[in-house]
């Protein structure tokens, strides 16, 4: 079964110079691919000619003739560059010509124009940007949301932890994932309102089989792998994912200066090279791009701007990923099954309950749609 | 001159077994400090005993009845526990006895004593925890708060900036420190309202010359040093400053799990053994230690509970530094220098301002005080 991804050949810092070999070395890799390259048709072809691969059966070429650059605005790459890489990209979604879309654009554009045109899944109020990072126990710790949304109410944590939930069931293939609510402390008085809101709505939904919440977790916790999927809001993630990548810089450049003080720090460091190795390979950022933004009805993944081609490839990788396990059913799915009745939060807990409230109100018709449309 | 220091020896995970060879280590290397060990006499003079330093010139033990654990409540902390080592090291400041306390005990039990014994300067609505971390330019970048307010209005991230500026000018002799708003990103239009409001509060000290305001900095800026100073709410920082103690100990146990995997690694790692030890020592979390509790009308540094002599020791040299550069005195001055006229921040914005309102009421008498009591 081949699986079709859309590539925003323009995105990112580097453009087609950085997207263009990651998809061609994604390619000859993955023969279950097929790769659409979105963009500035001359580039792309003069990149693809670069490494021999013109005429490679699983990569095709769709131009698109404006770019949304890292400076414009929402409202700039929603209303006035309505041919940009991203956009027809993004298209390719929802004409059901492909099952993933993959860019390393701006993130406040990817997240607009993937939500105007594709729309959010039942159920889902905001969706969020979701990430992988390492852990102690050699494993990945999702987590979520990482910008998405600065201002958080509780229903939107809620949900996060229902969909990050559904995304590694499908990903890690583990049938009851942990999910931790990130906090300054482990004792459920820690926090502030709305995270002892967001916990009290978690509880309530391990308590019905539906989720497996472990409760609160710290910052360290994220590392340490104490949980599946840690969920937050996008500021506290953001600035959190952040300063963890400025951190990794900082190890980095320390051990690089280090073992390049003196000739014999360097002999040590060659003749330990495959410890090196290890380390750079298990610490190595790259390995853990793409990022998903879940909640939508269909499969986008953000790269890092600044990604090389190895760390482009890895976000074509989780796209394909997520498409081969059908990522997206199972979280219209959950998100289904797991969602309260159909009725507002607060509502509820006033007592005042409407059995057919606005904004939850699930269609079971709708929910097959987005399966059916990237089947 | 001599400079006093108490010791709250019961508080952290090991209690006197830590605190007092630190207090020990540091009394041999400093001699222009006395150190007051203050806790369960008999506990504290057999580690006295066991480093033969029971005559210590520079070294007496209050003998402390009581014990705040790490589960106890603020509650029993100001209200059960009145004779526990914490709160007798703290009323050591408040009689004047001496000018800084050490504690690496519960951080809220100690704000909150330290609050209720010592009170807050004027000017400050809440007190703030600051820290250093390690940055790319190999000097430190203060954060502030880390904890101590999970829910803060755009006044108190306000306050946290002037209270920062001053302490890193006192501690590094800078006259105009750069200060960061932690944000999702560094344009204007980023973040949340919080951050907004705070912003447009700093800039207008800036425009005024009161403070070098840079501007928003995002996560990775805090390692990269981009400004001397990063302030964000208490939540936010608590979990930046988790998550990097966890990401640290993450990269330390793949180093050391990868530099013992082979004979081959195991002996250059042996002739590496200088980069080794510099890498160590650079990335040591025990070199950050003692996080300053900022805003009262005394020095109170906390350590991390987990600290060992060595990190413990540091957060004494903390306090002694402090002291010594007349930290709280230059906090006083600034923000009652810094400050606007004596007005809540809401009221003036809607115009109705009132020339004495309550709060921000700076009484110049009472200003100078913190500094003659620790003089």
């Amino acid at each position: 079964m081949t699986i079709k991804i859309s590539i925003d050949c323009m995105g990112g810092d580097h453009g087609p110079s950085v997207t263009v070999p990651a998809a061609i070395a994604f390619a000859n890799r993955e023969p279950e691919c097929e790769l659409v390259l979105v963009g500035l048709e001359e580039q792309i072809r003069a990149e693809l000619k670069k490494y021999k691969a013109q005429s490679h059966s699983r990569l095709s070429v769709v131009h698109a003739e404006e770019v949304i650059t890292m400076d414009d605005s929402v409202e700039t790459a929603l209303r006035r560059k309505k041919k940009s890489s991203m956009r027809i990209a993004l298209e390719l979604i929802k004409e059901e010509k492909v099952r993933a879309c993959v860019s390393a654009g701006n993130t406040g554009a990817l997240m607009a124009v993937s939500r105007y045109l594709l729309k959010t899944i039942p159920g889902v109020d905001r969706p969020a940007i979701c990430t992988i990072l390492p852990n102690q126990k050699d494993g990945p710790t999702y987590m979520l949301d990482l910008g998405a949304n600065v201002d958080c109410e509780p229903q939107h944590l809620h949900q996060f932890a229902l969909m990050g939930s559904a995304l590694v069931s499908a990903m890690e293939g583990k049938s009851k994932p942990t999910v931790g609510l990130l906090n300054v402390g482990e004792e459920d008085i820690k926090g502030n309102e709305m995270v002892k809101q967001t916990a009290a709505l978690l509880r309530a939904d391990h308590e019905k089989g539906l989720i497996n919440f472990y409760g609160n977790v710290e910052g360290n916790d994220i590392f340490e792998g104490t949980t599946d999927i840690v969920v937050c809001d996008g500021f506290v993630g953001n600035v959190t994912l952040k300063a963890s990548e400025g951190l990794g810089r900082l190890v980095k450049s320390v051990l690089t200066t280090e073992f390049k003080s003196s000739i014999l720090n360097m002999l040590g460091a060659l003749i330990a090279r495959s410890a090196i190795k290890a380390i750079s390979r298990r610490l190595n950022p790259s390995r853990y791009n793409g990022a998903s933004l879940l909640g939508l009805r269909g499969l986008v993944f953000k790269s890092h701007g600044s990604a090389d081609a190895y760390g482009y490839e890895w976000a074509i990788q989780r796209a394909f990923d997520a498409a081969k396990y059908d990522v997206l059913s199972r979280i219209t799915t959950t998100i289904a099954a797991l969602m309260p009745p159909p009725e507002p939060i607060p509502t509820r807990l006033e007592g005042t309950a409407s059995p057919t409230g606005p904004g939850l109100n699930i269609d079971s018709s709708q929910i097959a749609s987005p399966q059916q449309k990237t089947a």
